[in-house]
């Protein structure tokens, strides 16, 4: 078993439920298994670029004892979407180094693994990396951290909207995070009780759509709908110009649009951009039990010597798979063909073409 | 004691959760305790011009025996915006004397009710109205039916809102509804801990809001803030043409675009509309409560034989007003003197000058 | 306007959601406003006998900027329940002298309440109180802090219960804290769609129970009840034998004990004691807006000079009267003619003779 | 592809969130992609005694087209715990036949799928099992329908009993469902931040469990804490004697008496009986979408002429398994060096030796 003096963790890209859930877990298994000292680097890399750290210590945030870490989204550490790591590569490693950290463990998405990997391997790094996204297009992994909330929370919102749609006969066009992986519509849409669901990866028509509404009020009597649509699916309209429209006004708003222009009856179409909101709020039971035993598989494998690898969450329990395969295979999207496209289509939910 | 034969029922304007618990204890009420028939009228005063109406009995709609009425949003009467009533005045009433009802009692925001009394003199309807709106501008009642549960979901989208803020250092413009009353503003910004909250009844300035801001980055080492505002806060701005910029690109965009332009430092501003998802939900227990106490109290007046009375919401208890006189007050906007405006303010909220 | 030195803060009897709310109001407001020191006194009482304190600053607590107190249930200064004050009031009050406190500002219930205000009779202190109690039964106010949320909980908890139960046929006994007053029995079973709430202050029997349960059966179909019982509900037993065996055995399972005895049909009763849980959780808007109000007006009393006081809550905003007077009404139990009883049978409720 | 007259589908045990959720995808995939009729069969086994059934539609209980079946717990078709099926099979037997079905979906836990099994074995029946249960100790499935709905619930009781806890110095032990598996306890023990984890699959002394909580005093500063206690944990007791005591008190009072007696320092401590509330509840969104895989999975199934096979949830989508070697496995419990188990240890959890 290895022995470190320092180990260092960080939160990379959008910020997600249960982001701190992890960091609980990582500092709890490294001081009370091993011993070893773990520092927070705040803002992802930039926090090595100004080589700036914080101690992070079991219990250190308590209230009077009460532990906020598992209950707060988000990420006590801060986070950054988009930095300039790439064009300053030597100076990130630099602040590594001057940081005196022995390993690094860094939750992120598809693109800040992939980043982190990099540097890993040009600065010696020993690197493990562990997904979270509530897009879940991370490969190699069941779930990424995020998603089980994050569909909570869809999945409420569309109860919501059921009920004030139904009131007033309307179509409510939801629009979800998404752009270019459809889970997040997809298992939202089915435990939502969507009609439509209309994602990046299957291409779909208006016109079919509307024909879609036409049937549930023809054969079925119900005059209200909600069709729930990824932010990119644009990706799969069927022209070029449609996706450029679709992106100038946002994908929400120009199926509603296209709706209104397109159904043989009047229909009184609504619009709710979610954004934001299914970013935050407090973590699923899920979620936070995959933070936990990511988390603490992760220290073990900085304890037996590994780098560049991923633990990931299969069938119950956690695994390790070397980054490059990941990274190989990310993102990974919905599959058309898939078990789940297939029973949103047995729901009777128009999921495209 | 009067005797009936068939008391209609019907809900008005947008919709909100409580509706159907009202529905369901008039009917309770009416059924059990004086024996009537009640009939439900779809879409408000559309089903007046319809001669529509579905009968509505106790336990009817039941799923083995559990009553969905109480924890339904929305209204299963159906409800219209806005409708041609006022231009078809005769027809309106000659639908209501077709359908035979010996008393209405009609559930609606301050539009509704005005509509719905003139209706009643012109008509010599014996009517009851009961007030809901989430955004709580009828006068004369402390709380009108749907208010509760919509302050609890902003709340709730605020905690959200303040985890991915706080995780990447962004100032959260929440645009939340209120066309004239900043009510829901005020109530789930002092409860959502909100740090600017902006309305129409009271004044502000962009560059009081940014320097607010830098104040709570300078004093207090805070490096994000969430900036609640109406959708009608346009109203309270310095210049006509202020307004008519914030009109045309929503008012939180145009917050969001005015703080990015003033502010001293660069901030990192996003907007969240939280739309419709504001008036659906499970209602609170408060609005379940507020629904079944004002639907017993309008039974019993229409019992009475008395008509063109509100029943309000008092301190906890039910009480009867004059519908003139609740109309002559409405809509009850939010008073700049007021002991909750002093409240944000104790609390460090900027709520304008 | 007043100036001091240090105010004191403490929470006595038992916790409940908002408290750290109010801390943090008076917290902010006493600093932002009056450029005061705030201490906390750990574990009511006991904290003044120990002569402890805790500083309380704005923004003090927080996490990357999170202010936990708006959403955190319970009390971060701790609280007890029977202390031995009143055979040691010579201690209390030395060491209240001791921390050089000002004044002090207390958050209880009416027990709490009545021994601060002895305390700050002998002791000169300037003191004012802030009601909390999940009982709602401090008179003189319409609401106390902590009792909205409890009410929220036990609904939700209800509907939980109405599922399972609807399923099994079962009758469903849910036990509800509440030992002297019916308030929390009485809103929850209201909201929550019970069909029958005991409460201590309106006698019933449990024959008459069994007929409306029968009665549900034959002439509505329902196979499935929901009984709301308080713990004190033992008072309004018919006999002193019966409330003995009801405290023996506790209210919910003597209640189903005489059901299952006296109903002429076989019924498969269930308990649910709901315990604790009653008292936890984040709190709701409206205890969290009353948390504000109430913190902030405190606040402002003392500033004036004022003593021996209670904020009160009453119709939409806060009020102030006189502890002797508030201690005279108090506790205050439900009232058997009152508009929400009747609201209870309008709904087919059964609620006692 | 087979065709059929008639698909009739029952709920067998303890009923639990997301069964009405598996019996509207098994409704709309069996009308909409195949043209049946589906009849619910109520009661499980009782109504094919009694010969009953009750048709179910599309769309069928709709209220103003919202459908209520993916929001609702428990089952609309009813159940049964324990009935007298197996020493009346002949007449269960006949009752099917008379029913004229031609083939039968049935959800259960591991004890009606067994008894189902044995049904379709001896008269011939074309069957299709889904696992439900909170326990999730089905085998060959890595999830049971209502097992994360219930660990949800079970995490936010424990939030809610923390706040508490923290606010009075409490020991708060939490009786949790579980007669035989402690998969419950033991994910929400983790998700919901619990010190002390008690299940029967892993021995444990209560003195260890009192140096446990005293260390947390001693070493961390932690005056309270949280003990998770499933209600089958008599079982790893470590004599008879005590198992006799644990059961004749009741599981969480037991280890509350224990704690109280062993522990060094005087301990308060309270004990929740969580009860019934874990059976109900709105199914949570992967409850939702894995009833509408296995429901759709099971009526292809039934399409392709398959029988006595059970649908599991592997890996995120849905898989066939034969009943026979589901059976042989069943019930599956907590495996002390799992995973989960260490990951528990790993965030500072006592679970036994």
């Amino acid at each position: 078993m290895k022995t470190l003096e320092r180990l260092g963790i960080l939160t990379s890209g959008g910020d997600c439920p249960g982001l701190n859930a992890v960091i609980r877990a990582v500092v709890s298994h490294a001081v009370l298994t091993y011993g070893w000292h773990v520092v927070g680097i705040p803002y992802a890399t930039r926090g090595l670029l100004d080589r700036a750290m914080m101690p992070l210590s079991l219990h250190g945030l308590d209230l009077k004892g009460i532990d906020p870490l598992l209950t707060m989204g988000g990420t006590i550490l801060g986070s950054i979407n988009k930095g300039d790591t790439l064009s300053r590569i030597q100076e990130v490693l630099d602040g590594y180094a001057a940081l005196e950290l022995d390993a690094l463990i860094g939750i992120g998405g598809d693109g800040s693994l992939a980043i982190l990997n990099q540097l890993a391997t040009q600065g010696n790094w020993q690197f493990i990396g562990i997904p979270k996204t509530i897009d879940n297009d991370v490969a190699c992994t069941e779930r990424a951290i995020g998603f089980d909330t994050a569909v909570n929370t869809i999945t409420e919102a569309l109860t919501r909207l059921t009920f004030t749609a139904a009131s007033h006969d309307r179509v409510m066009i939801v629009e979800v995070m998404g752009r270019e992986a459809g889970h997040l519509a997809l298992h939202s849409g089915i435990a939502g009780g969507a009609d439509v669901i209309l994602i990046p990866e299957i291409s779909y028509s208006i016109a079919q759509v509307c024909q879609h509404l036409a049937e549930l009020r023809d054969r079925w009597g119900r005059r209200f709908a909600i069709v729930v649509v990824a932010e990119g699916a644009h990706r799969s309209l069927e022209s070029a110009n449609q996706s450029c429209e679709a992106i100038k006004c946002g994908m929400g708003q120009y199926v509603a649009n296209e709706i209104a222009t397109c159904s043989p009856y009047p229909v009184d179409c609504r619009v709710s951009v979610l954004g934001h909101i299914q970013r935050g709020g407090i973590p699923s039971a899920l979620d936070r039990l995959i933070a936990a035993s990511l988390g603490k598989t992760a220290v073990d494998l900085i304890a037996n010597g590994e780098s560049q690898k991923m633990v990931a969450w299969q069938n119950g329990h956690a695994e390790t798979v070397p980054l490059d395969a990941v990274l190989a295979k990310s993102p990974c999207s919905v599959d058309p063909a898939s078990d789940l496209v297939q029973t949103a289509r047995a729901l009777g939910i128009y999921t495209g073409k």
